[in-house]
């Protein structure tokens, strides 16, 4: 599969595009760890929200699907209402259906909606707003950037 | 104050100089939000640790001290034994401290390490592993870049 690299520079105008795209008030944003860390982080100082929570995910073999989701690590949402729920990409959205179920169960008066920078249409859900649609293996910065010798393409 | 812009590079290139510092092995990673998110996601994929947690923190006030800092979403840490907790700045160090009260207390078996980009000196706690000291006011990338017009800065 084609690897494409994604610098900071296009995370930070995906990520002001995805904030003219979400019409919707919400009161706290949950990250999907990792991938959604650094997004909920400059969304959370952009809508000047505090609530900015962790949430973590972790495959494991189940015998009857080869991969099931286990969630855990539900943040205490306090008064929140309206919560987005972020990640880099709904990929097979496995991890997002779960995250919801088990945030839906647990908050059943909240209302979750998702955003995400890449969308692969191949996903079983799609994400409330997402900007990009993924059609090659995406090499995110902070993934990458960290292994390389030079800064200079982090620049 | 003076303030300085700290831009997506000198994050890179200092997060990479935080990892030749720490000298110590760690199963876990913890992210006080907001600050510490980004460079947690960073380190989780540099260390190739899944196991990165987020912690909040809020301030209020107290009727015997100016400002008290509640620690909240406490994450499970499964089997984690050392655990790095990191943020953006120790600047007075309560949020640190606090955070480890409430950590020690909850784990008292788990080692908590702390490593951060920024270090005031006046702070009452220092970091175990930091880059730079803080002598202005530091405008982070992920505060001021979605603010900004253009996206030139960023790259």
């Amino acid at each position: 599969m084609q690897h494409i690299y994604y610098p900071y520079g296009d995370f930070l105008s995906d990520t002001k595009q995805l904030t003219q795209k979400i019409d919707w008030k919400f009161d706290a944003i949950i990250a999907i760890a990792r991938g959604g860390l650094g997004l909920a982080q400059l969304l959370g100082e952009y809508y000047d929200l505090r609530a900015v929570y962790g949430i973590n995910t972790i495959g494991y073999d189940d015998t009857t699907k080869l991969e099931a989701v286990k969630v855990f690590n539900i943040p205490e949402l306090n008064d929140a209402k309206e919560v987005l729920v972020v990640d880099d990409i709904v990929d097979s959205g496995d991890t997002v259906i779960e995250v919801l179920k088990v945030l839906e169960q647990t908050y059943p008066n909240v209302t979750f909606k998702i955003a995400s920078l890449f969308y692969k249409k191949s996903a079983k859900i799609a994400p409330n707003w997402y900007v990009r649609e993924a059609k090659e293996w995406i090499d995110f910065f902070w993934t990458v950037d960290m292994k390389k010798n030079d800064n200079a393409t982090g620049k």
